[in-house]
């Protein structure tokens, strides 16, 4: 059986599954990347695990490749370069050093444009030609699609959308030092700064009132507005807000037919997506509205980012 | 002899112009687009005005095709819609009623997307994938290549990056009704609201403070800075610093090679382009810093739109 391995580097977790040509993950796992800052500790965990999860499938396995999916990916140069959510700084040569340990064809992308390959292969965009996919992780990422083809940029960095600014340089700073980011406002780390602000800005009774930045988690937030806490309802609502401006404003660039959501803000299901819809319409110019939608993947959600990274591999095989 | 008629539609002014198959404009004129509120009347002019153009030059003549390039023109539609700085409102079915006048191949796009198609087919940008055209005239357009490609979007409105909001929502209205819109702040009329602006913040002596907004016009404004005038100076700082991260944040998204700038405000010299380049490269990100360059169009100054309209045509006997 010819399966194809992917990889999703994310800031809080590695996935690594094996998946077959119609984009099902058959067996994966995942370990915690900040406990790997040591990238040669790092890589040999990769390669074990790799190793593990063959073993636990029948003996005539072929691994045709491996499609990684990582922030700040150039897919051109097979680096990860200056990633403010990873713990390895400067440019990493990642594709070469893994290749040394897994002898086989290789390819790394930003992990929101193999989000994007993945829905194009596998999942909901399969006749589409002009979308854009946007991840919500602990940062920020988008993979854009037009004229059927992901867009790769001059040198390998387009899409790198949590990094725009949209407050004429007065806003929050990100990682990268960028004052305003959207990735500051509209992402995991967003929310909770998000938490923040509206405890700064309102006198509410709040259960966050209690609870440290360091001690805060998304999921907490989510449970806190399924019991009507009303910072983390002001929360979602400000957070859809952004959101929704930024996704009309990209709407002014490409146009595309939709966007697909994914990642953990996500998965706080309503509390974002409800004020979200609303939103993004009232944003959105005259000549879009009730023309672009906002939908979820079509790939299985535990397992999005590890199939996103094997169509990177698999594409060669259509 | 083949020539194209390239026709720019533009808030101010319509030129109309015959081209060559390298792109150069033989024959050429102009007249003002808002003195012919009624499209017929509009029409007719536009025919006229071709004819016109035809009869000074040898009989042997013969006219390959029609390009033109509008705002907020549709490509797939064959109309313009909704234009906040013409004269029409609503849906132009333009295409369709030039072509009842004047029979020949005939297309339309949105002028900046002409604009680029022109810098690809006879300009500097021969060699490019991956750049971005930039018009400012009396409003704000964008044409974008990537992948060799330009991009229409889903239903032909990509590049509208005049009504990217860029603050928060508490920004300058636009002719479209939208907040903060960057055309409000970067093209002809733009730059008059900052003067204004100015005017209002500062208390500087100024030519500018005996002439009302509507007296004003963009050559008066390059001539008063370089008199020195301080609120011109302010102005000119002002835009292209917003000028500065817009172009910053777009190449977060396509990662261009170049953008090429073309339009009125250009014309005003090192007055907007030296703190351009300045923020442009203060603002970028730092995996982009010193490989994005801001350069002018390769086509002649004055006829780059006609130029641009009639590669629209030209492009099919590459």
């Amino acid at each position: 059986m010819d399966l194809v391995v992917g990889i999703d580097i994310g800031g809080t977790k590695t996935k690594i599954g094996l998946v077959d040509k119609e984009g099902v993950c058959l067996e994966s796992l995942y370990f915690r990347t900040r406990e790997y800052p040591d990238l040669t500790v790092y890589l040999n965990k990769v390669q074990e695990s790799v190793h593990e999860l063959t073993t636990r499938l029948p003996k005539d396995v072929h691994l045709l490749g491996c499609g990684i999916g990582a922030p700040n990916a150039s897919s051109r140069n097979g680096t990860i370069e200056n990633a403010s959510n990873l713990v390895w700084k400067g440019t990493v040569p990642i594709l070469a050093r893994l290749q040394e340990k897994m002898p086989m064809p290789m390819r790394i992308m930003n992990d929101a444009s193999a989000a994007a390959l993945g829905e194009m292969l596998f999942g909901n965009a399969k006749e589409m030609t002009d979308f854009i996919a946007i991840t919500l992780g602990t940062g920020f990422g988008a993979g854009i699609v037009a004229n059927g083809k992901l867009i790769d940029g001059y040198d390998g960095f387009a899409g790198e959308l949590g990094h725009v600014d949209m407050t004429l340089g007065d806003g929050r700073v990100t990682g990268l030092g960028v004052k305003g980011g959207l990735e500051a406002y509209v992402s995991a780390t967003g929310l909770k700064r998000t938490i923040l602000y509206m405890l700064s800005k309102h006198m509410d009774e709040s259960k966050f009132r209690s609870i440290s930045y360091n001690d805060l988690h998304g999921e907490d937030i989510t449970q806190a507005a399924e019991e009507g806490d009303p910072i983390a309802l002001k929360a979602f609502e400000y957070t859809a807000d952004i959101l929704g401006l930024a996704l009309a404003n990209f709407t002014a660039f490409t146009q595309p037919e939709a966007f697909f959501l994914m990642g953990g803000l996500i998965n706080s299901g309503k509390w974002i997506w409800e004020p979200l819809q609303r939103q993004f319409e009232h944003y959105l110019l005259d000549v879009y509205k009730g023309k672009v939608k906002l939908l979820r993947s079509g790939l299985p959600p535990k397992t999005t980012a590890i199939s996103g990274a094997a169509a990177l591999i698999w594409e060669d095989y259509r």
